[in-house]
């Protein structure tokens, strides 16, 4: 049987950021292929072409050879190599039913982990080894419970077939919308996708939530000309001037009354050296709503500032989007049966839907919207988890007693609606 | 006998960024030795405590194999390893004289070097195959003119010493101050800098030339806090909201009446994802002033501003100088020597000191000023060339033909004073 | 009878704004006293020390001759004179009751009134005749309302008290709070204060809003040190350097994901000439949030970036706040008796509480919270009426037809209570 | 006799800015009236239309009245109604000759005069009455001189004629140029004109000034649209962003290496009250170069910087020039004279040309180079002074002793070249 924590603490160890998950991707596949499952990865689970916000060649390249010298296996790796790295696993029961998807998404962020005594993972030796790269975002739980799940149901005493999506990139909302294209949900019936935490906090189960927020992730660059600091400054155009310029008005932009909004610019590099008037810069914005059409109204001034700021310093500018997701809007059915089925779990004692739980954004919306568009059903929960700090945070944690219980919870859904 | 032109174009190729000229510097060593002189390097020619801006340990390193790659002779690159990259060549005469030194810079600059088909090292097939680095200040000029000195030297036929320095990192101002404290100049009583072109046209030299700025080069770290920026922006502190806005207001410091100055942010780069409230930022700013006095204002008004914005943003911070030059006031003597001396070579027509020719900076101002402290004079020369693009631009350029030219310059300026 | 339209047409083409309303308040004086009431105004209705943003004594001297020009009863003006603009009339009914108030406010916005011709008071000639002065927040409707419902309760049929209150300088909400400092709500059992238009239309009553917000208003002093610009700006210190940073990174203040806030730099003004650097500037922001905690922690961070900016930039500063309000918490059952009222009222078909109908302020909240602690109930309604453009913009109005409307159903709120 | 000293603190108590010196310039019709000159004045001296930067309608009444409250002669004040403030005088000699001319600038700034004890007009009495302005940059002084030169010259003891232009609005360089448009310049064969202290202490004459630099001067508009900054910020269109936006990037221009340049962003104003977006703000920038490219090349700049910050928030702008200079060169020969004469007068004692006293503008330009284009020459002096704090400072003066030395050396100057 699987030690659920030991796993857990084992993918934390290895933080992989998006579309780098070769290690634990491979783990998956090797898990799910000795419980019995037919097991779908590489360029087979996912639409190359339509990831966004792919890392670069190298930067693929050295995350592979890490994870070939930590362990993954590498005729698996092989296959995901570039970065195809999603895994789905199917298991059909024994007899014919509906079809049920669950979402787990494995992917870090690049987030420096506190080495701080108080928190849980330094003090009990299973901090971050990569550098700079840090599980803050409970994904390493999501893979873990995805795991669980799967022993829960290999022996495969149900009606119907299950599909565990193991998803890339969901930080930056970057990888759904590669399996959506690829069609690995156009047979889906049902669909659950959840998170641990956001607020929610231990023994509480939302079957259904709102705030997942519309948003667009753009990489921008600018183009200016180099120069002599000292000796002709007159004659460079200036790419961090007009980058500057439009960070600070990118913030700027206004709050809107009809929905609420978030901004962020979350990366910002140009120049080379001290003395030398800056040619380049490039920087990476998102923009979020609740509405659709707020937040392509907050990504068309985005766009018209960064042009704005561009042509006031003479720069030439592109805007590429990297990433984008859009609202979530929950089948009321399927939170209600969720939390008919969490009330049956020891350790949950609060049961809600409906709440705003917190301001972020999921591609696990372009899942579920596909499975409602082809007349399937699908909600988002938020499954509680007491944390110390906040997502994203270096000294994010989850409680491990959470992962046996969310566990159980997916299988019960599962038999619930595969009987 | 040294080909100047291939020397010239195998430096080119391969420019080698401050403190990383590995390649560079152990050529310099194989020919001087080869001419017969004395060579001091390594930890012999510098201080290394005293060297300002080192790169990071990784940087150093990769350079270092980098070089071993395209033929740096091991057992030489070895003393140079970990940025110990100046040469110090030493011939001493038949008989007993003063000491004239001469400085030749080596390092390149992190620009990317234009592929224009009318840009003369791409249509001559000698562009960099380093790429984003360049040669595009003409050091690789300096160091084949040092070396064709080197050559005319070799016999000794002179009275005195002359001593030829190789010195890393000129650009940033950082690699002069660390010769200079290990007492490599203590001993010379007249020194010879020179920058080919500096809007100096070809046939035209400068025996002494004024606008060498003061300078100071900063390094500032920005610390906030990361946060989800869509879930709880409000717990996040906005390290690059603090750097956008010094940068712009540093770039704001009002002109002064009583000396010509400079601002630049050279970098700025910051943040990790699109969806993380950026925690860190650095940025490197540069400040210069004809008037030491000026530049030590506008630096304070640096720091007051970074603080202030730090302040603004709730960021703690910090600032590391990295590099830095004083005015250079060269000895009315020395230039009028240098252009009697170049009267008498064939191609000079045109001949001049006292002018302001740009507006840079030179760390060859410690080692000058050093020489005058201890009773010894020296120069600053301009030789012209022509070129078609600006110092530091893709398009730089200069016209081989100076390059014998500024040999047979300085050979008559060291045979002059040491007879 | 009153004729409404006449009266809300003459307000609206003499619009005063806040504490410069002598001509209103004297016609309100006028008709109270003239239907009967004991009318209590001047320095008996306010408290002089508590009023918040006064204008500056010489604008206060304008207004006033102006008022007196334009027809205001200078006996009654007089009393008024340096910006003591309320006014409260009173009416004791035949029998013992409670005391019910209701709230009106008077003053205009420094808008300039649009002279389209689809404008409807272009069109009708009664667009203001106070050029840069607007009604264009519908207080001319709310002073009319209150004449109206006055008119209506003028017989003294009713048991208990009836007070209506005529506040000036809502706009910016600087004059409750001193009505409410002279004591004078401080017998009320019961008040009500409203809104026409704010995105409810015509025929729809809310019987308790949400989305009135907490806000804080501050006047920020800049001050640094002129020069010639020319000559020797770097003996300036730049007071609209330190100004303009400020609004950049004010603007820029992160959303909160506890709660929704608004940031607004509505004026900002320095400098005296071209070539001279600017030693003065002032600034007008207001925060507003939801939530009254997080509206504190916005003002603190105005606070710290008008401060840092001024570090900045050298320069000194002071922060006054001219205005605030709190968020209103309106009791469920008035809200629920307003509704039954407006049921009852020819022309209104629809009926709400609970919802966002804005994002604005009140200092009817301090009206309603000095209420509410000393035992008695209160509520904020909104009245709706189609509007051609929203509250504030030059082309803003109100349809007519819902002044008799709402003055019944006030009367029908007051008659329930009194009986 | 006139008394100089009491002249020029009658003129420093009455300080009028530019167009408005209705009360100066009355002063000085009547006294070169009575002192025998023919005086051109009012709409005969300058070209209404070719005024630049016109106060309001408003403030001229507001000044002309003003002067009339002090003293100003209401017949002769009246041809000057509407900003009409230059005044020549003219005084043909007892024999022909050649024509010179003197200038004479009458203006004063919007500068609060220090009240401190040791601000020697405030301990003597002579502060400014006109609370905000003061005569911050020496005119009240030339003003002055101009009147003891007409009085010594008033006996027509000479060959030739004297021409003795009183100029408005010198500051914003705006009112000479509509004097050359009046073609008042056109038969001048010799023009000085001069500024007090500029850098040069007291006992010293520069004969030729340079450093005068091109100016150009502009006012800029952003239109937006306002709207209620809590209920409806998106659909505000702000322009104080827009304004905010450009002043720090106009401060941001690069500093040319080819020649010294200054911008400044002497006003911006926008905005109407806390809670309404700002829909309208303005804008008064200045440029400066010693070139007249570079300076139009800094214009462009500044152009395109509004233009982008309009575009960033979907405002509209308008550019308007309100003043401008060129640079000025002096002829060496009217140089050389006036330092020639200058060592003929008592108090004199240091003698120089052809040094950069200050970095400020002139619109004399306008008048020198208009007399050189016709064959005459010219030239711009500066005539020591110590002063306590720089010019255009709350705490500028001058010393009176000059007053007397000046008149001398003018006179002379006059005197050798009409004989």
């Amino acid at each position: 049987m699987l030690d659920l924590v030991s796993l857990r603490r084992d993918f934390h160890m290895h933080p992989e950021v998006g579309f780098t998950e070769f290690r634990t991707a491979t783990k998956v596949v090797e898990i799910l292929t000795s419980l019995g499952y037919e097991v779908i990865f590489g360029q087979d689970a996912l639409d190359g072409p339509s990831r966004r916000g792919l890392p670069a060649q190298a930067v693929l390249e050295e995350a592979y050879e890490r994870a070939l010298r930590d362990g993954a296996n590498p005729a698996i790796a092989e296959k995901m190599r570039g970065g195809f790295t999603a895994v789905i696993g199917v298991k059909k029961g024994k007899a014919d039913g509906p079809t049920v998807a669950f979402r787990f998404d494995m992917d870090a962020l690049p987030v420096l982990e506190s080495k701080d005594a108080d928190h849980f993972p330094q003090a009990n030796g299973f901090r971050s080894q990569y550098e700079g790269n840090m599980h803050a975002c409970a994904h390493d739980g999501h893979t873990t419970i995805g795991l669980g799940l799967a022993e829960k149901l290999a022996d495969g005493n149900f009606s119907g077939t299950v599909k565990l999506i193991f998803q890339p990139a969901e930080e930056g909302v970057r990888g759904a919308y590669s399996i959506v294209q690829k069609g690995m949900v156009d047979d889906v019936d049902y669909i659950f996708c959840h998170h641990l935490g956001v607020n929610v906090p231990l023994g509480e189960v939302h079957g259904g939530s709102h705030g997942l927020l519309a948003t667009t992730k753009m990489l921008a660059h600018f183009h200016g000309v180099s120069s002599h600091a000292g000796a002709s400054p007159e004659h460079g155009k200036n790419a961090l001037l007009g980058a500057a310029t439009a960070l600070l008005n990118i913030h700027a932009i206004t709050r809107f009354s009809s929905a609420a909004t978030r901004v962020n610019v979350g990366v910002l590099e140009g120049g080379t050296a001290a003395n030398i008037i800056p040619a380049y810069a490039k920087m990476i914005v998102e923009t979020r709503s609740e509405s659709e059409e707020v937040n392509a109204e907050v990504e068309k001034r985005v766009r018209n500032i960064i042009a704005s700021a561009a042509a006031m310093h003479e720069l030439d500018h592109e805007i590429e989007v990297i990433g984008g997701a859009i609202p979530i809007n929950y089948d009321d059915e399927m939170a209600d049966l969720a939390l008919e089925e969490a009330r049956q779990v020891e350790g949950f004692h609060s049961f809600k839907k409906g709440e705003y739980n917190a301001m972020g954004s999921e591609d696990a919306s372009f899942l579920i919207k596909r499975v409602q568009d082809r007349g399937g059903k699908g909600t988002y929960m938020s499954i509680g988890t007491d944390i110390p700090a906040p997502h994203h945070h270096p000294k994010f944690d989850i409680q491990e007693e959470i992962l046996p219980r969310a566990v159980e919870l997916l299988t019960r859904i599962a038999k619930r609606l595969l009987t």
